[in-house]
């Protein structure tokens, strides 16, 4: 599905009049967010290891070269340059997993022109998407407090990829799985799934559905309780329990879930049901439209729910469903670079953040930096590809999501709250006193 | 990238319940949308093309089958069996490009119900996205009032594949192309691009960027104008034009690009300094966070603009990035079916649109019927996959492109309207005799 020509037009024929021009220089690109969604105090940086892939394998086959001549807009010597040319350059980027800010590169390209600027639509294409979804995961963990989550979000993901990516952010951002087989075999993450109500309607009796899933399924079951009625479902499920355990060997119903109604109330009168019949150890999980506030106003309330799953809300990152993210040109031939169209100001220059700490390890502040400098702290940007080749520090998916775990929770708790409270200050990002000056120098000379 | 096992995991373990317990009777399924999302008061159906190929070729590879076998849930039977499926059912549905309204199925599948439950997420995956972003596109184009529209979406669609079905639903829905390569390649669709500011930033001067970009395309280029001062490089374009025309042979600026500031203000001076300076001929196009809306009011209020780049707000349609679309068992083994869970009542049986126009072919009104009534006007739904193959009525691009454009004209004026104004009745849908029936007797049965 993806190919070299997964790209705007114009990166190619910028590509030929670079070439055409012996625009041959070293440039660097920086790829960061301008302004953070509305409820945003934070934003989690992902994609990367797709992202180094796609540099690695980028080449252009003789097929995409023959439709590239056959659209009559490019020569044969910048078509030659293309068959040959592959990613020459380093990467800098922030590990998968954390948390940024406004205006902060977390991904740097340094390589000739040509190649730096071909590879700009998709590299956002991949990292942009990844972002989105894991910072969107990760207000669902900080909501759920520890309770489990699993995505359940392919049907309504834009696409295949989508749902397969979601699935992966998902789960760096602290989710416990996906419902997406697919996403369980190509990342390795674990896998969960309950019923339908199309099975259970498929059945002239309730009572059949439930009986027929647990005999196919003998590692356990949870079984989906809101088709009809969900209270009677609750005391058929208490009967069938009681059968099950009688059996030898025993089978287990480990679960129902509920996924319409008042949740809460439901929960509430499923959980007295189990519990009074003596079955506490069954749990309840919700699903059905959840997003990170209702989870967290269920949590908050201590609606007796031991794990939720989230579909939409997280797959599209509904109420936020794009990032004002961008690959800007910050240096050419050595020379720092900046537009100034109207409100797009930029900082300009190859940069580096800087992120201190207090004692216990919890987040101080950040220092935008020229690369080069030096500030306090530890400079969060490492180097990823040297040359075209993935660096040895390349993170893995669960690493990651250690790190995505553990940088979250030393983020400031006032940024971890889910809404603008118009009381917390913004994380605070300083600029070093070298880039102010780079700026003035700039503004001083005009174009 | 996408296989057999893009599916939700409880498809496969609700198949392996079905196979054991003998269920292999005829499910009706169909694909609907719920509620319409706010400000829309139609959608257009799309994504049957991919649906009827992901149905073609459905099987699992041993690859798919070995993964399976690992996690430990299947039976050995039931991997034989999947190893030989092939989807051998029906499909019936509008063809793309058809306008619909809430509670209408869109698409209908009779199978084996394993065959049918097991495409429930992938078809949904598809038919939602391609539906949703057709219904955003067709928004625009009504914006447009028949200005030129250009998909700039790739970057921030969400993931590969997003970005190819968005540019192919922009087409469908009456955009001129996409800057896109390889959805130009896969769908046949017109390529468009300009440049970008880092290559006019790459430049020490913005007249050499211009100089560059124009001896490279000898077919004529746009060039963005933005990049420092708008209007200086407007002055700019206008000498580039006259030393232009005096070369042999002579070389085009077909279009200036604005893509920040005040686009209304900004477009009105470069038109002035064009047109005075006796350039009529260079158009204008705008870019930048483009939306409907914006568009719209640009379009009313005369601003002079020649064309529009929509992205962000087209590809992931940003106002609302998901639709409230299911896939529900309608009948099972010649009984209809329905779930009860509050709030999830829906009209049950396999079902048809009857679509009635006026004498000029205006829609006047739908009736939703069970299959095999009749009703005023003609059926929606068509034969498009029998038995598991396609059927010849499946539409392509181009034809679905015009069938848009000509159904979109035929709806009542007020449902074209981009915001809800309180005033305009809904489409009118009618519920036939025989579905009301069939709901009553359901009812007095109970469960």
């Amino acid at each position: 599905m993806v190919t070299s020509l997964l790209i705007d037009l114009y990166q190619l024929t910028m590509a030929q009049a670079y070439f055409d021009h012996g625009m041959r220089a070293t440039a660097v690109f920086e790829l960061a967010v301008r302004t953070l969604p509305a409820n945003r105090r934070f934003l989690v940086a992902a994609g990367l290891a797709q992202a180094v892939e796609y540099l690695e394998t980028l080449r252009f086959s003789a097929e995409d070269l023959r439709y590239l001549d056959d659209i009559g807009m490019f020569s044969q010597p910048f078509l030659e340059h293309l068959a040959t040319l592959r990613f020459t350059g380093d990467v800098h980027a922030m590990p998968e997993g954390t948390p940024f800010f406004a205006n902060e590169p977390i991904l740097r390209v340094t390589a000739p022109i040509l190649e730096a600027q071909l590879v700009e639509s998709r590299l956002l294409n991949i990292v942009h998407f990844q972002t989105l979804i894991t910072s969107k995961g990760v207000r669902c963990v900080l909501a759920a407090r520890g309770k489990p989550l699993i995505d359940f979000g392919m049907r309504r993901a834009h696409e295949a990829d989508a749902a397969l990516f979601a699935a992966r952010s998902a789960y760096l951002a602290g989710f416990n799985g996906t419902a997406t087989v697919e996403a369980g075999r190509r990342f390795g993450i674990p896998l969960f799934g309950t019923m339908a109500h199309s099975f259970i309607e498929a059945h002239d009796r309730e009572e059949d559905a439930f009986r027929h899933f647990i005999s196919s399924r003998p590692e356990g079951v949870t079984l989906l309780i809101d088709t009809y009625d969900t209270q009677r479902a609750a005391y058929r499920v208490v009967e069938l329990a009681r059968e099950l355990a009688a059996r030898n060997p025993p089978r287990a119903i480990h679960a129902v879930r509920i996924d319409s109604g008042d949740l809460a109330h439901e929960a509430r009168r499923v959980r007295d049901i189990f519990d009074r019949a003596g079955y506490p150890q069954i749990q309840i999980v919700a699903s059905g439209g959840l997003d990170e506030y209702c989870i967290s106003r269920m949590v908050r309330d201590e609606v007796p729910l031991d794990g939720f799953g989230v579909g939409t809300a997280l797959d599209v990152s509904a109420d936020a469903p794009a990032l004002d993210m961008t690959y800007k040109l910050q240096a050419y031939a050595g020379k720092p670079r900046r537009k100034r169209s109207p409100g797009k100001l930029s900082w300009p220059g190859a940069k580096q953040v800087f992120r201190a700490r207090e004692s216990g390890g919890e987040i101080a502040s950040d220092c935008l930096c020229l690369e080069g400098e030096t500030a306090q702290g530890l400079p969060l940007l490492a180097e990823m590809m040297r040359g075209g080749r993935r660096a040895l520090t390349v993170p893995t998916l669960e690493l990651a999501r250690t790190l995505c775990r553990r940088e979250v929770e030393a983020l400031p708790e006032g940024l971890r709250e889910l809404a603008d409270s118009g009381a917390d200050p913004p994380m605070p990002v300083r600029i070093s006193n070298a880039l102010h000056a780079l700026v003035a120098s700039m503004d001083e000379a005009g174009d």
